[in-house]
């Protein structure tokens, strides 16, 4: 059985505990490992597409991913990655292309919210001016107040990431996954990453 | 005498107290306003060309803009909002296409951060997914969960700025300007809204 987590940028994969990231223009030097039975869920449609042309018979788990929550249009990421805690209470960090941020109560989503992924602050900056065009400094000492561009930068971002964490968070657990998700769980005593977290959603559903 | 404050995206005119703004493009329209004699600073090299098309006797008041300070590559128009506190102490956050936010202790700069603008955020999420291509609810009530995606991203967005903010300001007076500072201003008690900020530092310069 293989899972894939298909994002806004990668495809993600899971095969016996092992796993894989690729580019939907790379799906065809990825062709061999695919053979199997394929458990997709996907926030990208034309991902999906390049998906399917290798894998037709590959099926789509959003179906089955159930979570209770008031929330309007929840991603499918977002969900399986909260069906991830497997009933357990704590706030779910996925920080890839964006953060998003959820709070659990016992299998129950509370709400949500969502910041800019880091590459994508970057980005911002980049296209405000060209002075801002340099890579942050997301080693900034975070006690000292900036004196060079790119510290000025770095502050910015993980100050402000950090900060709204700490209040959604607060005493709860956390649990973060995604690209960034070890650079940040780093900085919470109470934080906890775990790479496979939208998995571990996905093979609940699956009662696997 | 004409002030022109020339930013990243517009260019903003101060004259006898009455101010406005112009894109580069538009300055013919503005042609017969700009009679007099003109002081600039910049940040924006196009625009400058733009401007000296126009009036090719400006004078450029960055040599002038001295400011005690370690900080390296210090923008002319943090520089001009800085002096436009005329010696007090606080903190300056001029928000416009990024969100500067700098501290002043007597005439001395203690150092600054840099946020992406809040209309930069907008932009930076549409660039991550179809998804977040949304109005951000800048409106978005902060003391609860948001459940919807456009409420998601507000509260993203004006929490992650508002926390970063209260941090860098704590007790001090905070002296907002920029497009979206009387916005930003109204969430503190101990903040004031100058749209002229930049304009007095400038004319501090020129001792009038």
């Amino acid at each position: 059985m293989i899972l894939c987590d298909i994002g806004n940028t990668l495809l993600h994969f899971y095969k016996e505990g092992r796993v894989w990231a690729c580019a939907p223009q790379n799906l065809a030097t990825h062709k061999e490992a695919l053979q199997g039975e394929v458990f997709y869920i996907s926030v990208n449609p034309e991902s999906t597409n390049a998906l399917l042309e290798f894998c037709s018979s590959a099926t789509d788990l959003a179906p089955k991913m159930q979570l209770e929550s008031k929330y309007e249009g929840l991603g499918v990421d977002r969900i399986a990655a909260c069906l991830g805690l497997c009933g357990k209470s704590g706030v779910v960090v996925d920080a890839g292309s964006a953060i998003t941020i959820d709070l659990m109560d016992h299998g129950t989503h509370l709400g949500g919210v969502i910041l800019p992924g880091l590459a994508s602050y970057a980005h911002a900056f980049k296209s405000i001016s060209k002075a801002l065009d340099l890579p942050l400094n997301l080693r900034v000492d975070l006690k000292s107040l900036p004196n060079a561009t790119a510290d000025a930068l770095g502050y910015g971002v993980l100050q402000s990431v950090l900060l709204t964490l700490q209040h959604l968070i607060g005493e709860r657990r956390a649990y973060f996954t995604g690209g960034d998700g070890k650079f940040l769980a780093n900085f919470f005593s109470n934080g906890l990453y775990d790479g496979l977290l939208v998995f571990h959603g996905m093979l609940a559903v699956l009662g696997a």
